[in-house]
Formats: structure tokens, C-alpha cells, sequence
């Protein structure tokens, strides 16, 4: 037997193992890792290379202890876990890194190991590519006056934006979670594949959406309570890694609306001044944008949705349109609406001439904050939109699908 | 005290305990993470958390012991590396796994750490961000008939591309090498930074510049020799991790150009069939591209440098200008004018009126195989580009470098 063909013969046996267990290879592993795994019923296998080590875990919600085989080989299987994305890490003997096996995607401040359980083909058609016109992602750098740095942001441009020359766009800004970058909608979100769907189907309008950094710092400011709480970057060796994709713990009722405790009272006020200082201007200069508060919105999960909040309620003249997906300014039991947001929800008549759509969104095993303020809403007169995720948490699949039922809603 | 003041003198004083030593954070980390740190010299520390293991190294070349301190943390410093981005892995008790201090970056077919040992500023500033107009990098994506699969595409495009929208652009396509993906030439390689930066001072001409993944393999075809051949990812255990960012070791002097010994021997043909098929047209359709040979260049780096040798000189009646960049179809000693690329070169005088610039780069570290090559073509009477990168090896800054001394010849 020729050597090529002998291999071929040991890649379909291995195949043939792997197959017989129907554990499929993650959709974010890397070309060719059959590990991690997941089964039809959820539970997801795990394999990581650790001969000399004593003990492995997968930490995903709780730890999960490996199994060492005879070939230096951990192996182990998880309960199920629900759909969607989650990010994950692996400990080997007490070092808390990601699994080589995956794709990495920054979160939790550093780049971590992540798998994604698939919904059903029928639920999850809306984020798949597909046979219809594309638009782009496109990196732009640009430097900001307020923090004196230079900046990345990410623009979707819809499909046919190079060739409709004479046409301008709304524009929506969409902001990550706390620990993560301008980079997850695209990469985690899948943003872009989203709105080309909506956009073929006619059930959204064609849109600008620019991602940028929640972080924003000015000089002499203290960037470091974003970054990663991790003994690995901190200086501090009795950090504890916090759990990866966890959101921020919430203030106590009644505090201030602080974006974090231990924030620094400005840090959401910093990046407003910036967004209106630097990335609106440039967005405005560098793309075809229609004008005006009514082709404008913001929105934003977890911190991001507290910072769009943070921004659009101080600044009605430039936005009429709002989204919080698993993250806003209220769900913490101190909304007044005499008092809230400096009071921005006194007028309900008034407030709803302009706000065009408010948009809060949740996935149900998030528990109950935000339909409370929904409803807190609803009684004070301020219409707005409640959008329930079933069965997900605070992760991505949540907000994928809070934006799909969002951005249908935008500038009609 | 009030706790936050505390705090910020516990900063101030670990900030001056690691500034004291003059080891300044890589580029490349995390936010906020004080290792690994580059000093003045060219050496390298490291700190890794793993209060559990037994044994903990850096791989960086070769083999580095770290060594455990009494709060569970692993440091050392290993002797001076040259210049430039340099892929590394950290092994925990046998575990070879990223830094979780770092970026990850696609490279030996895995999201590998890496650290930037800078170059002095007088000599970095062709890829450093200015205040000069920036392109963009779009993302695109778009569905390969060859394949039957989604291909994910970057493509540069130079300031102003949105406003002259009577302009067409002449186009290189740039490949990455191997293990590597799309993303390479504008995450490693900085490439839209040094486009920008020669544009601004008229040293280039504005031009698309398309990046895509050099990994095509047909139905039925095995992708799987281009992907991370770690103990991690495969099947097989007793398969040993590669050196990452490692050339693919060359064939024996005389035996057939495949492109790595093993490799299918249609697997560039693959590509290249895609690339006519599926990305020239899309690329054509989609973006204001000046038509003909004369304004379209081809080149890579490394396997991808093999490549685009593989396709242009197949296909001259489709490109004008050809590039390698530490890889290209010569300098393995076998090299024939008369038969050598079927022919191609064997009269002189017909190949250059219809090459305008074969360029072939090299970092010095790296061998004389490509400054030979060159010299048996000048030998035969073709024309060409010899430069050389000083004292830097087979990675990314020699490949910014070849790119910044070849992106002013083309199209002229």
C-alpha cells in the first residue's frame, strides 16, 4: 500500500470515530480541530493536549474537571448548554489561558477561547451567509482630540453603497459589552450577514452602522478599569480573572448609575465627548450620511447599551432612535421618571415626539430587570419596545437576536 | 485614605517598580498588561500565571525556561531577538497554548501570541499611523463556485476611493504565507498603514490592494495539509507542534516545485483556478478596477510568494508585475531557464517587455536561496529586483519591508 493512500485510510477511520459519537466540531474552531465538539443535545466535548500536567479544567459557567488518557490526552464532556455563543477558557494546573483549538474573540479584556452551539437551521438563517447582495466591513483608523490617540472603528456599508453614489445613509452606532472591543459585532455579532439578510428580505432599511470602542480615556485619565481584571495583565497578583463574559455586577438600588462601581464618574462621559467630538465628525466627513437627529441611532449591549443611554438621553437634538440589549439606563429599581436621566422622561408627550423608537432587549434567563423597566416606562407613558430572547443569556446570541428585531424598526 | 487614592499610589508605585528595569509592554498585549516587556536591548521578559504547574516555558526559537516565583507567578527574561513581530507559544506542563498577555495572531494555523521588538523610530515610521488621509480595509465576502464555500476577502482601498468615483484603480493581490489567513498582511503585516503613509508622500500610486486566503481546496479535495499540524488540533497524538511561524521546509534540490512536500499536487492549482474563477471577477464587479494586465500585480509571501509565482507566470497575459517575498518558484538550486516554470523564461528578451517589475525579497537571516535565484535569472537575462531586509529572519518585518520597497514600482 502506497504511504498516501495508508493515511488516507487512518484520516477515515479517525473520522469515521469521531463521526460515530455525533459530536460536530465547533463552527469557531480552527480549519480543521475536531475539538471542541458538540452533541445534538448540547453537551459539548472537549479535548486538550496537557501530558505533564496534573489537572485540567474547562471553565464554562462552572469548572468542568478533565479526564487524562494514557496518550497525555485531557478529554471530558459538559452538560448541555444552551444555544448560542460562549466564550470559555481552559485552566491547566492553575493557568488560566484559551483553548489552541478555537478561534479567539476578545472578551472579558483579553482574547478567549469560544464555542458556538448551533440553533436549529430554521432559527438561525437570519446571521448564515447567503446567496444575496453583501456589504462591507470596513476598518477605519482615526485620531481622536479628545484622548489624543489614534482610533479603529468598523463601518457596515450596505450592499450597493459604492455604486449609488448619489445616495445617503442613516446612520446607527452599535456598541460592544464591557471587555470586549469594536470588533464583536462583526466577528461575535455577525452583524453584517444580519443586516444583509434583513436588507434582501426589504425588512430593513439600507443603514450605515459604525462599531467603535466604548473605551476612551483622556490623557492623564485611567484607562485600566476596562481592561482585563486577569492575574496574567494586572499588576496585582491577587486579581482574580473574573468570569468571561460575566456582565458588570449592578449597583445597589438607589446608587448612582454608575457604569461600573469603582468607575470613574466621567468614563461614560469621556467617550460621549469623543463620539460627538471625533467619531461623528469623521463618520459624517468620510461617508454618504443623510442628515439630522431622525437618521441617527445608537444602541449597545450590557455597557454598551448603558453607554448609548448615557449618550442619546443627554443628547436628543442628535439622536431618535435607542436600543438597549441586555444593558440600559434603567432595571435596577431607582427609575423615577420625574427624576431619571436628569429628568428626560418628565414630559412623556414630549419625550415621545421624539424618540421614535426605544428599543429594550433581554434574553430570558437574564431575569427580570429589564421588563421591569419596561413596564416602569409603560406606566410613566414613554413608549417603548420590549424584545425577549428565549432561553439565551447574557451572550451573544441574545443580542444577535435583539438586533435582528431591532434594526427593522430603524428610520421608518 | 479614601480607597481610590490608595489604589492609584499602589499604580503609581508598580508602574515605577516596572518601568525601573526599562522593559517597556510589546505592542501587541492585551490592554493594560505589563508583560511581556521588550528592553532597550532586544531581550524579552515574561510573566505567566500557573500557581499549579511544575514546569512552564517560553518558545520562541528554542525552548525557554520561566521560572516560579513565591505568589504563583512564572517570569524570566530570555537573551536579545532581533527586530520585528515574532509568533510564540507558552507550554504549561506540556500544554503548548497562547500567551493570554497578547494579541493572538493566525499563524502555523492556529491564533498564535506574538511580540513586537521595535525597531528605532527613524526606521518604523513607514508603518506607524500619521496624520496623513487612511484608506480602509473592507471585509468581504463572497461565495466561490471552485470550492462550493463562503470565502471571506480584505480588500485596501486608498484615501479618496469614495470621492473620485470616476477613478478606476489598478490592483495587487497579496497573499500571506503559510498557516497564515486573510487577515495577515493588514493585521501583521500593518500593510493598509505603509499604503497609506507611501501614498501621502507620493512614493506609491493609489491602488486596490485584495487579501485573500490562500487555503482552496475543491469538493472532495483534503484542505487538510494546510492547517495547524499541533498535537491540539489533529487527530493523531504523536504529531509535534511545528515551529510556529517556521517556513515549509523545502523540497531536495531538482525534485518537482510542489508547493510543500506531501501537498496534493493541484493544491496551488486550486487556487489559482478560484482565484480566475471567482475572486478577479468579484473583485472586478465590485470595485472601480483600471482593466488589463498592466494593471494588475501579483505577490506573496513565503508559500504565498510561491504561489503567486505559481499563478502569474502561468498566466502573464494576466499580470504585469510579480512579487515574492521570502518565496517564489526558484532558489531551491533547481533552477533552468530553457524548461524551468514550463518555459516562461526561456526567451528573455519576450518575458520582460511583458514583465514590468519580478521582484524578489529576503531577509538577510534567511539564506542565500533567493539571492541566487536572482542571479541565475539576471544570468538568463531576465530582469529583476533583488532586496534584502537586514538582519531580520523569515517574518513579518521583512515582509513589511519587502512591501514598502516593492509597492512604489508597480504600475508606473
Amino acid at each position: 500500500m502506497r504511504p498516501a493512500c495508508f493515511l488516507s485510510l487512518i484520516f477515515v477511520a479517525v473520522s469515521a470515530a469521531l463521526a460515530a459519537n455525533d459530536c460536530k466540531p465547533s463552527s469557531l474552531n480552527i480549519p480543521g480541530a475536531p475539538f471542541p465538539c458538540v452533541h445534538p443535545d448540547g453537551r459539548v466535548g472537549f479535548r486538550v493536549s496537557a501530558p505533564g500536567a496534573q489537572k485540567v479544567q474547562v471553565r464554562l459557567g462552572g469548572a468542568h474537571e478533565l479526564t487524562k488518557g494514557a496518550d497525555g490526552l485531557w478529554t471530558g464532556t459538559i452538560p448541555a448548554q444552551v444555544v448560542g455563543f460562549h466564550y470559555y477558557t481552559i485552566s491547566v494546573d492553575g493557568a488560566t489561558v484559551s483553548d489552541p483549538a478555537t478561534g479567539t474573540y476578545f472578551g472579558g479584556g483579553w482574547y478567549s477561547s469560544a464555542i458556538e452551539v448551533p440553533e436549529p437551521e430554521s432559527d438561525s438563517g437570519y446571521y448564515a451567509p447567503k446567496d444575496v447582495p453583501h456589504g462591507e466591513v470596513r476598518q477605519r483608523w482615526y485620531f481622536s482630540k479628545v484622548t489624543g490617540k489614534w482610533r479603529r472603528s468598523y463601518v457596515y456599508t450596505p450592499p450597493g453603497y459604492d455604486s449609488n453614489t448619489k445616495t445617503r445613509y442613516p446612520v446607527l452606532y452599535l456598541l460592544h459589552g464591557w471587555g470586549e472591543n469594536e470588533q464583536g459585532w462583526h466577528i461575535q455579532g455577525k452583524v453584517d450577514l444580519i443586516m444583509d439578510n434583513l436588507i434582501a428580505e426589504n425588512k430593513a432599511k439600507p443603514m450605515l452602522i459604525v462599531m467603535d470602542n466604548l473605551n476612551a480615556a483622556k490623557p492623564g485619565e485611567d484607562p485600566s478599569l476596562y481592561h482585563a481584571r486577569s492575574i496574567i495583565a494586572r499588576a496585582t497578583p491577587a486579581d482574580v480573572p473574573p468570569p468571561i463574559g460575566a456582565p458588570p455586577p449592578r449597583p445597589a438600588p438607589g446608587s448612582a448609575p454608575a457604569l461600573r462601581p469603582g468607575f470613574p464618574a466621567n468614563f461614560g462621559a469621556t467617550f460621549t465627548e469623543m463620539m460627538l467630538t471625533d467619531l461623528i465628525p469623521m463618520v459624517e466627513k468620510n461617508y454618504r450620511t443623510a442628515p439630522g437627529r431622525e437618521n441617527r441611532a445608537m444602541a449597545g449591549l450590557s455597557m454598551g447599551g448603558m453607554q448609548s443611554f448615557q449618550t442619546a438621553l443627554s443628547n436628543l437634538d442628535k439622536f431618535a432612535y435607542l436600543g438597549g440589549f441586555s444593558g440600559s439606563s434603567g432595571g435596577r429599581g431607582n427609575f423615577d421618571p420625574n427624576t431619571s436621566n436628569n429628568g428626560v422622561f418628565a414630559d412623556a408627550a414630549a419625550f415621545n415626539r421624539k424618540m421614535k423608537v426605544l428599543f429594550l432587549g433581554i434574553g430570558t434567563a437574564e431575569g427580570p430587570g429589564t421588563k421591569t423597566f419596561s413596564e416602569q416606562l409603560t406606566k410613566a407613558g414613554i413608549r417603548n419596545v420590549y424584545y425577549e430572547s428565549p432561553g439565551t443569556a447574557h451572550e451573544w446570541l441574545t443580542w444577535r437576536r435583539c438586533f435582528n428585531d431591532f434594526a427593522p424598526r430603524l428610520f421608518r
